[in-house]
């Protein structure tokens, strides 16, 4: 293929290396591996996942889970607290799939009782740090509330206790990250725990890449949900979470000027590309994606004069300091890679795979 | 139509009072008016700037020239510095409409000058200030350089001076919005001057909203290129260059659970329908888009206490103090103004009207 303007390129060998550790550690630690299907939003890499004899899959909408139901997915885990506007939707999915369903309000689960005309999975939604979504862990009257709704609605299977450790993403060293597994892993326990004689098939399911890719012992989690690190990205890479070498996904854009004067590259390759997500560069400057170059032995190493410095809507400005500018011309492709690549995927649809 | 899911609505008639409004002044002016499609890139949107007598588009890609001439739409100039990579793409469309092209580049020059084969308009992008593509006005040498290409190429029409003040973004007052209209516009004039004798029908194009909206006086200047004023957004209205009852589109988001403790909503609404600009809040937190509600007479004012405060892919945390919780509940649809509706609008695709 002819690239001329801003494209997802994945390479597909690291994708499938991503994608066998992290089948691997959920099947040694006899976990149930469910991958968040919202980074990729791809059948392609989802035919990957299918080959690594993945069957069971997480998606953050309606709209996405009825996309992979229609590409022959059907155990699918809507990981997002239930919109009971779209109680039509889920009831015809539901007649179609295995339907995993997140509540996290007794509004919610009223409503499900209700309406359900289909059996599904039920999940509580659990927030053990990140202060998103879900019901605070220490919260027992609220939890039992809702859990006693479920029984009296003979379509719902109250499967578990469900949570993203999403807090991960701001930690500041590795071991933070342990630190956070362990905890949100002994909160979900105890919940466990206390249910466990009424609902003896409820599981325990954690889904974040930091914490699922740091993490070797999954001892006491039965499902895992990372999604992230199928292509991992500049974000992972600063919190220690993956290697450079790891990264799967990059975009490659046109460069359309050079202003030497200024230090800076134009390329065709903008918000709309890339997405505004940046990078925390404790005030030195935004960095909305590392820049590197093609070489005869692969990707070239991260530079950290290279980078995206500005966006508009399709324009980047790449800071590219003097020493180095006689290395870029008008007409070349350079590579970014995305600060966030779940947006980044998002804004570029279906990837062009490198081999 | 039920809205069950973030959707980009469109009050028909503001847009048209836009459109007028842009349209009427352009008219009085003596001025071409050539309104930035990228804003919208819709053709239900393109279709009101049509029956508002517009038939010269600005877009800010190949692919979006493409789109839009196959709309029949024959009169398109890409405010992109040339991506010679498309050149095969652009000489299939300059046989099928009258293209405008922008260049800043002798590397871009000489290409063009070899690879064209239809007639096209070119124009030179010129930096009066923003300092994100273009040739500074001064460089006198280089854009003599460039310009004396040209007429040795027998399907360049060169057209003009092309510039995009996107400092105006940067503003603090109107006042300075004015001047920076001024400054731009005495830029351009030395330039014509310089080179009208040689190229009698050359123009001189400016384009961003903040000038086009608050300036009257668009004496001396031939075409203008706004885009952003059909819908406004948040940002304009911080600029002072609109005011909320100017703003024609918003996302309808459901809410999916209310956090009274924390003061805050969840939303289906996140990265993947907002983007992740926001508006520059002087250390006040960030905001990812004002929250309004639907009212027996229309949309709610601005209430400074109600914004989105976080957003990851499709979640929106709404900050909502609590004096203001019992207005909201579980199943409601509220509505977000955009902090800057292009990237909204790219990820929403076509609006849905409201009348």
């Amino acid at each position: 293929m002819k690239i001329n303007s801003p494209t997802l390129l994945v390479d597909r060998k690291k994708c499938e290396q991503n994608i066998e550790a992290m089948a691997k550690k959920a099947t040694s630690n006899n976990c149930i591996f469910r991958p968040h299907f919202k980074t990729h939003n791809s059948a392609a890499i989802a035919k990957l996942y299918r080959d690594a004899g993945v069957s069971k899959i997480t998606v953050s909408s309606v709209k996405m889970a009825n996309y992979f139901a229609s590409q022959g997915w059907n155990d699918i885990t809507i990981a997002f607290p239930l919109n009971i506007l779209e109680m039509d939707d889920i009831n015809q999915l539901a007649s179609k799939i295995k339907l995993g369903l997140l509540i996290e309000t007794i509004e919610a689960a009223e409503f499900i009782c209700k309406h359900l005309k289909e059996p599904v999975q039920v999940y509580l939604k659990i927030d053990t740090g990140y202060h998103r979504t879900g019901i605070w862990h220490e919260k027992n009257d609220l939890i039992n509330t809702i859990i006693q709704f479920f029984p009296q609605c003979s379509n719902i299977n109250f499967s578990g206790f469900i949570t993203h450790a999403g807090h991960s993403y701001q930690a500041t060293s590795l071991n933070e990250i342990k630190k956070i597994h362990t905890d949100t892993k002994n909160k979900l326990l105890q919940l466990k725990e206390r249910y466990l004689c009424r609902f003896p098939d409820l599981i325990i399911s954690v889904g974040d890449t930091p914490t699922c890719s740091i993490v070797d012992d999954f001892s006491g989690i039965d499902e895992i949900r990372p999604g992230n690190f199928v292509y991992y990205d500049a974000m992972q890479m600063q919190l220690g979470v993956c290697q450079q070498s790891q990264i799967a996904a990059v975009v490659a854009c046109p460069v359309v000027a050079l202003h030497r004067d200024r230090e800076e590259l134009v390329i065709h390759g903008g918000a709309v590309h890339l997405s505004k997500e940046a990078l925390s560069t404790n005030g030195s400057g935004t960095n909305y994606g590392w820049v590197i170059k093609q070489t005869p032995h692969g990707w070239s190493e991260i530079d950290q004069e290279l980078y995206v410095k500005k966006l508009s809507q399709e324009h980047g400005i790449v800071n590219v300091p003097a020493h180095l500018m006689h290395e870029f011309k008008v007409g070349d492709l350079i590579y970014i890679i995305p600060v966030h690549s779940c947006l980044t995927a998002n804004l570029l649809g279906e990837p062009h795979f490198i081999d």
